[in-house]
């Protein structure tokens, strides 16, 4: 072949590639060459094999997936050999599972890593093959942002033991609250049928270390008990495994009265417990390593053992006694409160669960909300952690952004979760962070666990926001190691996602560390809560009044009034404060001390009332709805600005998101300045220009999405 | 850059792109290069510029899809130029817009195209830039498929001018009877993001001549009637408009009172009138080329003019005046049942609608299923077509396999529509096809319409199963042409789609072509009908006796006894068969004469009556359910004797799916064979083993499809 013919083909081959515009279906593990040569040189040179020690079939995966991403980054492939030649001068990588290997002495050692240099070689060791697999991730992560490789010594091991996603996939396909297209589980292909999808979604899992996946809703379908349904999560555990990710199903209380043919489904029942125990059995033949069980009881209209006089405890220790000697756990929610109750929904779980501390069996963890009403965009912490010391708490954070703007608004998430985990409870005396109330060290416990609710979807790129990819990384960090901040995440995650570019990069970071306060501020500043459209959770409707029940209206939340704005929660309210240690509870106790951003969730403000920011209430609330829906406008001329550095496809799609949430940041702005207007009777203050629509024009933009 | 650098980067670049499988994204359209090179370097010589004379849109997307495509299969880039060099010695391909182009005589000239070759040149004409793009199509189809361009002469319009796909895509992006992910119309999203599958999807539906769209459910919301919603409609069609494809609408009937805050949607109010007047107007305001509207009204629970004393007619024909000038029409639905009917279903359209024949306006068409029950494997061809010589009729099939085994079975869907184009009616004498009632030719009519129910959702290859793809295809083939051959279609289809291997598509095609014969068999021989899972409409249930209405039942249609089998239709009957031009009912009437496809829809015949074939009828019944079931092997091992022909993703798809057809095909037979043994209580003749597993075993199976 001639020089000339093959630069024609080359050509063509590349334009081809090159008419492949990023789609975003690879996410973060992109492994495009490496275009700085020196740096491309040096990785090349530290790589030129692979060397695995060990049979386990997680280690294969890990020197499969070094090649993979090895040979992506350096444009060059790299050989896994059986063995060190001896004598070679050959530079590689070893990868060993080792059960005493040295890694960080903080966290779950079974799951940690150590990567070191060592003489010509890199060494990555784990105390497992997931352990092992966790460190080339890491290390590919390293190359990934371009860092030197030459010296390096790092340990890491996980400080949850549990971290899960939590799949809200329905077995007709559609999502609970997922906003990036259909289920990625084919129900009717499976298990003859195994989508690609399915392994690259473990890929990606696991370069994050998540180590469980709940499969389906919690609103759960008694289908998945099935012995047709269990041959089919067979199937989905069979394509897991290899990544050491473990299955685990969320279960319809009502199972044995529904598939089992018993007339009862109370938790005290032998029948009960036995048909319990004989399923159990049979899910651990069919899934030697299942994980366990997710319940969500007597929740929302789901049955529960209280249908029969039972309590939670009750039933999440039936099912810890079906699981036996088996190496699986209880994830019990505790997401509960009771139709049309006159109380605060906000203290309900915590009353129902609190006094049975200490009455759950070891395998038991209660799954608990960030905070006590349901995903806001800011909610004070929960009250139940720190209040269950007996009891080891799952803290359960939403990934898809249900009441964060869906697909189209840009909110990075880690910020979020990290007020929920670096709250101080008190509850030990200051230092009693959530964090460590959920990774068992402050009161000892076992086992540990995170779940995140996923923003899956069968989307190409995923998540169908493509900035949504970084909540599903930054809830993988985190759950990791939470000390981890959210810019580093960040950092990471657009570095090995978007671009390398310095700037670009920083620019980045910048607008998504600062995009969640930017939503909250145009949506429900300074404590607001759950003012947003009735059931589609989209869109502002602060004037809804009357619903199902009293606790899904937004009235009962706001509580606006000609004098005031905001839930009186103190002891001269509903009293929820007094669910906290008697530290937050001082602080949060008095409005001059309360941080602005809960003030409306535990006091009623008088709209003149000044706050510590020289403002009246009102005038306070109007700055944070203008300035929020503005920040959008600042976000838009970030992103402009990184064009030349970004894959235009990915350009143009979030450029065009940023449109749309601009459009409705001032449809939240208008809707709820003029709403709340009609009982402040306050004028719009300078230097901010009044809406140009009516209240009711807003109102009929909201109704758009309550339509038939 | 050495040769030796150049070498290994090409091998990279190729193993990258090798790397990406056929995700079936590219459906027809893949244009992977030519290996032949004899072949490719004759299409070389004829293609060696595109001239495009003429400015319509149209026509731009014609000359650009002719070098997208010639790029790809001649692996060399071909330029557009503006006007052909005088004197030029070089071959070229003109695309010439006339509106007075020699093209097809039949059909509708003004889609129509010729391809000639003339001196040097080939040369693609149309009356309409819309007649070109077609053309090039067609040009692009001759290439794929390996045909010679040297002495290129054909001509070709459409035998029907409206052919439209129906989305039956919800506001919250599901898809009513969807089975492929969720609906490719990003409601939110729009109309700022405009997704590239939206301009991939224009592009598949212009190559096979599909020339309007139908985007919402016929159960529609009124949301795409609202001011924010026909944004986001004029920003599809605006994707669609370069690929001459209009945008149509579905539309609820009560719009007036939902969105117009009106009193009543009766069709005789001036006011209705007027706010259906001013909506149109402010469409095409927005969407000039605006299509046009569907309606689904009194049926199934949907609102209509019935609910105010009126009729379709009434109702139909308010809509036509509101299109007043514009060149819109109205497709009026014909599919309607009353509830607790103590009639025959079969019969209820045709009483409605036969009597308002000569009642509508000149814009209207009635747009009337395949057949008189809803969308079964097999359906005589509906009564209505040939009995409304006044009214034209748009014929609608389903391309989404509601009751055709979902996205698991592979059911080839061209032989069921050309069964219906292909039948007879006889109202005008020997030769009064349902195909001339469709196209307008047998009563005259000056418009003519087909519609098909799209199979089409976000799955990454379109419609789930990688076979689904050429219904689509097949669709839109027919729509142009119904003379073309079932065969023949699939030829094209998989030549282009799978392999250019002449055994494998010998294969392909034979298997494909008895698919559908296959299904009837193991599903609904011998002319059973609707004895499917209830309203999920997958799997058997013959038992099904209680549901929401009589006609929901199986037992209604099936009328299995001590006696025999089938829905008496005739005079001592129902007498539905009275329906049908005397020529019909004579050879349908008499069970002796009546095809042995068409039994059971019009006779109850005894379990021992000997049929033509030589058996009894339930030897017979049981003789099908067994070869059908066995016919599926028989495809799985045609299939498997493809694998070296066919790209190896697919392959594991498609074999995956035929496994699970097995599996379900016994399913079938097992629980039909069971149920209606227990009337019959004959046995299960030689050489055929009776069904291992009992009639309970196979009842819980299917109960799973119905479990919460």
């Amino acid at each position: 072949m001639s020089l000339r013919s093959l630069l024609l083909l080359l050509v063509f081959v590349a334009a081809a590639h090159r008419g492949l515009a990023d789609d975003g279906y690879r996410l973060w593990l992109k492994y495009d060459p490496i275009t700085d040569v020196a740096q491309r040189n040096a990785y090349r040179q530290a790589a030129q094999y692979i060397a695995a020690d060990g049979s386990s079939i997680v280690l294969k995966t890990a020197a499969k997936e070094l090649q993979r991403g090895l040979q992506g980054l350096l444009g060059q492939p790299v050989p896994v050999v059986a063995k060190v030649e001896s004598g070679s001068t050959k530079r590689g990588i070893l990868l060993i599972v080792s059960p005493t290997a040295n890694v960080s002495v903080t966290g779950h050692s079974q799951d940690g890593y150590r990567i070191l240099a060592q003489g010509r070689n890199l060494v990555v060791t784990g105390r497992s093959g997931a352990g092992v697999l966790y460190g080339v991730f890491a290390l590919l992560r390293e190359l990934q942002t371009g860092q030197p490789v030459s010296n390096l010594a790092q340990a890491s091991s996980p400080r949850i033991q549990y971290r899960l996603l939590n799949h809200w996939d329905n077995p007709n396909g559609t999502v609970e609250r997922g906003y990036a297209g259909s289920s990625i589980w084919k129900w009717y292909e499976l298990p003859n049928n195994l989508d690609p999808r399915y392994t690259d979604y473990a890929r990606a899992n696991a370069s994050i270390g998540i180590n469980g996946v709940a499969i389906n809703n919690v609103n759960a379908s008694a289908r998945y008990l099935t012995p047709e349904y269990l041959q089919k999560v067979k199937a989905l555990a069979g394509v897991f495994r290899p990544y050491g990710i473990r299955v685990y199903l969320s279960v319809f209380w009502a199972a044995p009265k529904v598939i089992g043919g018993l007339k009862t489904s109370d938790p005290l029942d032998p029948q009960v417990k036995q048909w319990w125990a004989a399923k159990t059995e049979e899910i651990y033949k069919v899934i030697p390593d299942f994980g366990g069980f997710l319940v969500k009881a007597n929740s929302e209209g789901e049955p529960g053992p209280q249908d029969y006089g039972r309590n939670h405890a009750d039933g999440a220790n039936m099912l810890a006694d079906a699981l036996g000697q088996h190496d699986g756990i209880v994830m019990w929610r505790a997401f509960v409160y009771k139709a049309n109750s006159n109380g605060d929904r906000f203290k309900e779980a915590y009353e129902e669960f609190k006094p049975l501390d200490g009455k759950f069996l070891p395998k038991v963890l209660v799954q608990v909300k960030n905070g006590p009403i349901d995903f806001q965009a800011r909610e004070p912490f929960h009250p139940l952690f720190g209040a269950m010391p007996k009891t080891p708490l799952v803290l359960e954070v939403q990934i898809t952004q249900e009441y964060l703007g869906f697909a189209t608004h840009l909110v990075y998430l880690a910020p979020l979760f990290k007020e929920c985990l670096d709250s101080d409870t008190q509850t030990k005396g200051p230092g009693s962070m959530v964090a460590k109330v959920v990774d068992g060290s402050l009161d000892q416990h076992r086992i540990s666990g995170i779940a995140g609710v996923a923003n899956i979807g069968s989307d190409r790129n995923w998540t169908g926001h493509p900035m949504g990819q970084a909540n599903w990384y930054a809830f993988g960090r985190l759950a990791w190691d939470y000390h981890l901040t959210s810019a580093a995440i960040a950092t990471e995650w657009a570095k090995m996602t978007l671009t390398r570019e310095p700037k670009a990069v920083a620019t980045i970071v910048d607008m998504m560390d600062k995009s969640r306060d930017i939503y909250v501020r145009y949506t429900t500043p300074l404590g607001l809560h759950h003012i947003m459209g009735e059931s589609i959770h989209y869109g502002p409707q602060p004037w809804l009044a009357k619903a199902g029940r009293p606790d899904w209206t937004a009235v009962y939340y706001h509580k606006a009034d000609s004098l005031g704005l905001g839930f009186n929660r103190t002891a001269t309210g509903s009293n929820a404060l007094a669910l906290y240690s008697p530290g937050v509870q001082k602080q949060w106790g008095d409005p001059k001390t309360c941080p602005l951003n809960y003030l409306l969730w535990f006091h009623h403000v008088g709209w003149k009332q000044p706050l510590p920011t020289g403002r009246t209430l009102w005038n306070e609330l109007v700055t944070r709805y203008y300035t929020g829906a503005d920040s959008v406008t600042w976000m838009q001329q970030r992103w402009a600005s990184v064009k030349p550095a970004v894959d235009p496809a990915v350009h143009a799609d979030v450029t065009a998101r940023l449109q749309i949430q601009r459009q409705e940041a001032l449809w939240w702005r208008d809707a709820c300045v003029l709403y709340f207007q009609t009982y402040s009777r306050q004028p719009i203050p300078a230097p901010f220009a009044p809406p140009t629509r009516t209240l009711a024009e807003v109102k009929s933009l909201v109704d758009l999405y309550q339509l038939k």
